[in-house]
């Protein structure tokens, strides 16, 4: 597994307990910076290779406050607060000749606790991945070429009134899931704006937020590398716009739920 | 307007730039902390009166670390970067005698921007509020009686299997919409373990996030003081929960999404 390019994209190398060095992929670059997921990924990394980690990741906000550069970053995370059941995390990345942080963000980690539980969000009826075509991907932006998507629901990129996509999601090549993979898949669905446009167009995430709605057990026990995803918006306006999307098993376990705000240009 | 409680519950006192010292509200107190949406209301004054700031806010993430105690408390506040479309903040409340922060944060500001615009939530037909009665309120939590809730689809305290409420929710006494109040509103809804089981239990807010989908213009051109609120939850597991809500004007108009992940006990 760990010749995975996905693994190398979030590969550290520990300074000290708060402090992890890593460097951007090439495999993972998106058009003018890295792919958000991948960024995303690596700081979740680094809060599971802390000493301090207390159980598994429940919630994540990443901040992207300024464009990473090719080359080497600085991870810094700080536990703010440990409970007997909730961590508090807040963390930071930084390249050398940037004064301030390129990404900030806080995260919640927590120990698995026997509790009454329900899942309400269940997944649609949809035929499995292995029957669905690849969706064509455009060559020129690597990061791409590392996922797979399958629509259930025809070709994305046609103008509509609706920006919803039903869609299955996988790593290039397949790749069991883990905490950072699906962190990244939540960043990896296609722009709502382009569903809506039918075409591409300048667009930024400005801060991404995930909800773990699985422990790592459960998590390492869902067989199949796909996930199934659903993602809509329920605005755009004055240059930015909102995705509000689930993440599913092949199962159909629900794993996690994703919210992030985009900047687009026009 | 100054007048009224909320007012008064989110007033600060500049120490500087930076730091705003603000004080508990008895009218907004909670069972054994402040009501986590004024404490939200609060940081949004802070960044709203901070000189740097530019535009209005569009995200924002509180994460609720340790429980504030009765009495006074530090806002401080910090612009990470600002770009000349996107302004990134972090945050922090402080109390004295507590080495660490209660509340940790970040949120994004940003100018008004024309560009192509569409609001794909749209708000149910429902009755308007002042013909709905109001959902009777525990009378021992102090800032349950600052809300009215309308239910448009019956007593929330039955248990059921969905979790979704769609409530009229307005300050009271009624109160002029504006962006802490919003940002409070986001957080008064019922909890959606008590739709669930039909019953109060302990639960309290990890962590909280608001999209603005409204710039101040905007929401000033509101009349009504009633918000149209539907929320759900995705799923109940291991002893958290999420809340997704979307929050409309009397008229219509998308004001605001949330998303918050919920403690609880059993």
């Amino acid at each position: 597994m760990h010749d995975h390019p996905f693994d190398h994209a979030i590969a550290l190398e520990r300074i000290d307990a708060d402090r992890y060095a890593g460097r951007t992929s090439d495999a993972y670059w998106n058009s003018i910076s890295p792919f958000g997921g991948v960024t995303v990924a690596t700081i979740l990394n680094a809060l599971q290779l802390h000493p301090k980690r207390l159980g598994d990741p429940l919630a994540l906000t990443v901040n992207f406050a300024g464009a990473i550069q090719k080359g080497e970053f600085e991870v810094r995370v700080r536990p703010v607060r440990t409970g007997r059941t909730v961590q508090h995390w807040s963390f930071e990345l930084l390249q050398a000749g940037e004064a301030d942080a390129l990404i900030t963000g806080s995260a919640v980690f927590a120990p698995a606790r026997a509790t009454w539980s329900d899942t309400e969000a269940r997944m649609p009826e949809v035929p499995p991945p292995q029957g669905i075509a690849t969706a064509p991907q455009p060559p020129h932006i690597p990061f791409l070429q590392r996922y797979a998507m399958r629509y259930v629901d025809g070709n994305p990129l046609q103008a509509c009134d609706d920006s919803t996509t039903c869609c299955w999601l996988s790593d290039l090549p397949l790749r069991k899931l883990d905490f950072p993979s699906l962190a990244a898949l939540c960043d990896a669905l296609i722009p709502r704006l382009f569903v809506r446009q039918g075409a591409s167009s300048p667009v930024a995430t400005v801060t991404l937020s995930v909800n773990f709605h699985v422990d790592g057990n459960e998590l390492a026990a869902q067989t199949g590398c796909h996930t199934f995803t659903r993602a809509r918006a329920n605005a755009f306006q004055r240059g930015f716009y909102d995705q509000d999307a689930l993440l599913w098993s092949e199962s159909g376990r629900l794993l996690a739920s994703t919210h992030q705000v985009v900047w687009y240009r026009k």
